[in-house]
C-alpha cells in the first residue's frame, strides 16, 4: 500500500535524495516518455543524478523525449521512479525485476494500484505531464525550454492536442506556461498532429471508402485485409489507433473494426461504442471481452462470415 | 483610412454608443460567426443592443454561434461592426450596400485594408476570437458562459482545435480562462473535430486511397470527379478543407488537389506547398496565382489532361 503524498512533499523527496531511474509504461505514449524526458531533464538540471530505463517498445516519433537519459547497464541507482504507470502489469520486460522496489510513482490514473511506497496521483489531469510540471515548479520554480518541449509532447498527446474529453482548463493554462518557456508547440504540432505517413494515408483512404453502414448508420464496420495491409505498405505503427475510426463517423454508435491477420482465418474486433451501446455484450458473444466503450476479441473465421455474424447478433443490440 | 484605436478604446466606444449591427466575412468559418455571437452577446449583457446581419452561408454546425442575435429588417441600428474581416470584397451580398458605413472593423489580418473608420487590429491573435475576449474583458471585466461557448468556436476553429502554426501561448491561456468561464468544450471538441459526416469519410476515403505520388513522393495529387462526389453523398461542406489533404503526406511538400466542377471539363486546382516550393509559379502556368504557400487555378480540360500538364511542368520546378 503507497503513501500518498503532495506535489510539495514529492519535490522535497527528490530535493533530499539522488541518483533516480525512471521507468516508463510497456506501448509507450507521448504522455509516459514525455513525463520521463522532462523529469530526468529537470532533476538533472537541479545538480541531480537522472536516468530513464531504456523502453524497448519506444516509436521512432517520440524518441526525441528520452534519448538523451537512456541508463546505461552500469548506472548505480538509488531509487526507482515510475512515471504514467498505474499497475506492474504495464511494466516492460526489462523493469519487472523491479516491480517490488518502486520508491514513487507520479500518476493521473484512478486505477493506480498502489505498488510503489510513495504515490503523487492527481486523477483531474488530462496528461500526467501536468502533475510533472507542477512537481518541477515545486522543485525549480521554473521550466527550462528543453523540459518544456518534453512536456509539451506528454501534454498534447495525451489530449489529442487538447480535444480529447480530459482536457481541462488547468491543461491549456499549463500549456500555455511551457510555450512560453520554449516548448517548440508548432514543429512538434506538425510532427504529431499534421502529418499521416503514406501508408497512413492510403490504408485509412482503403478502410473509409469501404466502411459499411448498417442498421440506419447506427453501425459501421470497417474492415482491414492482409491485401489492404500490403497494397497500401502500411506498418503496424500505421493502424495504431485504426479502430477508433468507424466510431468517428457522425450518427454512429457502435463502431467495428474486423482484421484479418493471417491467411489461417485468424481475425480479431474492435469494437468502440457510445452509451447506450455494449461493447463488451458484443464481444462476449465471441468469447472476448473488454468495456462498456471498448472491447474486442479474437476468432478464427473469415472477415466475412465476422461481419455475417456481427450483423445477425446486432439485430438485438441494436435499438 | 482607418483610424487605429487600441482594445480599451474599442472598450470605451462600445460603452458610449449603442445599437449595434454586426457583419461576419462570406464563406464564413467559427471564427467569424464565434466573435459576432460573443461580441453580440457580451454587448447586450451590458445593456445594449446588438444585432448580426444574417450570414446567408452559415453551415449548419455554426448555427447556434448566431441564431439568437439575428438582426430583422426593421432593426435600426447606428452603428456597423465588421468582425474577422479584411477587406470589403469579403463581405456577403446582403452587407454590400453598407460597405462604405462601417464605423469599426475588429480585425487580427495583417492585410486588413482599413476600410472602417476605426480599426482595432492585433495581427499576432491567433484566432480574432482572442481579440474579441480582451475587448469584452475591457468592457465588463467578466465573460459569461454563453460568451465564452461561442469564444471557444472561434479559437478552437480558426486553429484548428490549437494545432496550427498561429497557437500561441495567448491563445492557451484565453482558452484556459474561457473554459473556466464555463465553455462547453468538451461537447463543442467532440461536434467540430472528432466527428466526421459520412460523406467526408467516404470522400476522403476515395480521395486517399487514390492519391498519387510522384518526384520522389515531393509531389502528392489528389482528384475528386463528379463521380466521387455522386458515390460518396458528399456535399460541398464535407470538402471544403480537402486541399490541405495532399500536403499533410510525410515528406510531400507540393500538395495538389484537381476538383472535376461540372461534365464540360471545368476544373479547379488548388496547390498547396511548404518552401522551397511555390504555389504561385505553379498555378501562374495556369493562368491562376495566389501565395507562395496555396495558389489555385480554374482549367477548362479534363482531370487526366490537367494531371499530365502538371506533371512535365513539375519536371523543372521539383528539385
Amino acid at each position: 500500500m503507497s503513501k500518498i503524498i503532495s506535489i510539495p512533499e514529492t519535490a522535497a523527496w527528490l530535493k533530499e535524495n539522488d541518483n533516480y531511474l525512471i521507468l516508463t509504461h510497456r506501448r509507450p505514449d507521448g504522455d509516459t516518455l514525455g513525463c520521463a524526458g522532462a523529469l530526468a531533464q529537470g532533476l538533472r538540471e537541479i545538480g541531480k543524478n537522472a536516468y530513464i530505463l531504456v523502453n524497448p517498445e519506444t516509436t521512432p516519433r517520440y524518441l526525441p523525449c528520452t534519448q538523451d537519459y537512456v541508463a546505461s547497464d552500469d548506472f548505480n541507482f538509488d531509487h526507482i521512479i515510475a512515471v504514467d504507470t498505474a499497475t506492474v502489469d504495464l511494466f516492460t520486460n526489462n523493469a519487472l525485476e523491479y516491480k517490488d522496489n518502486i520508491a514513487l510513482c507520479i500518476d493521473h490514473h484512478n486505477s493506480n494500484t498502489n505498488y510503489a511506497r510513495l504515490l503523487c496521483i492527481d486523477a483531474s489531469c488530462g496528461a500526467c505531464g501536468e502533475l510533472i510540471y507542477d512537481i518541477l515548479i515545486a522543485l525549480n520554480g521554473k521550466i527550462s525550454e528543453k523540459t518544456a518541449g518534453h512536456l509539451y509532447v506528454a501534454l498534447s498527446t495525451d489530449t489529442g492536442c487538447f480535444s480529447y474529453g480530459n482536457t481541462t482548463a488547468d491543461t491549456h493554462a499549463i500549456a500555455a506556461k511551457i510555450i512560453l518557456a520554449g516548448a517548440p508547440s508548432k514543429e512538434l504540432n506538425k510532427k504529431l498532429f499534421r502529418t499521416k505517413t503514406r501508408g497512413r494515408i492510403k490504408i485509412e483512404g482503403m478502410i473509409t471508402s469501404n466502411m459499411e453502414f448498417h442498421f440506419d448508420g447506427k453501425v459501421a464496420i470497417a474492415m482491414i485485409t492482409r491485401d489492404m495491409m500490403l497494397l497500401s505498405e502500411a506498418i503496424e505503427d500505421d493502424i495504431d489507433d485504426i479502430a477508433n475510426l468507424p466510431g468517428s463517423v457522425d450518427g454512429v454508435g457502435i463502431g467495428i473494426t474486423i482484421r484479418e491477420l493471417n491467411s489461417n482465418s485468424d481475425c480479431k474486433i474492435s469494437v468502440r461504442t457510445t452509451p447506450p451501446y455494449d461493447a463488451h455484450a458484443v464481444c462476449e458473444k465471441f468469447g472476448g471481452g473488454g468495456h462498456t466503450t471498448a472491447a474486442g476479441a479474437s476468432i478464427n473465421k473469415t472477415v466475412n462470415e465476422i461481419k455475417n455474424e456481427l450483423l445477425e447478433i446486432l439485430k438485438t443490440e441494436v435499438h
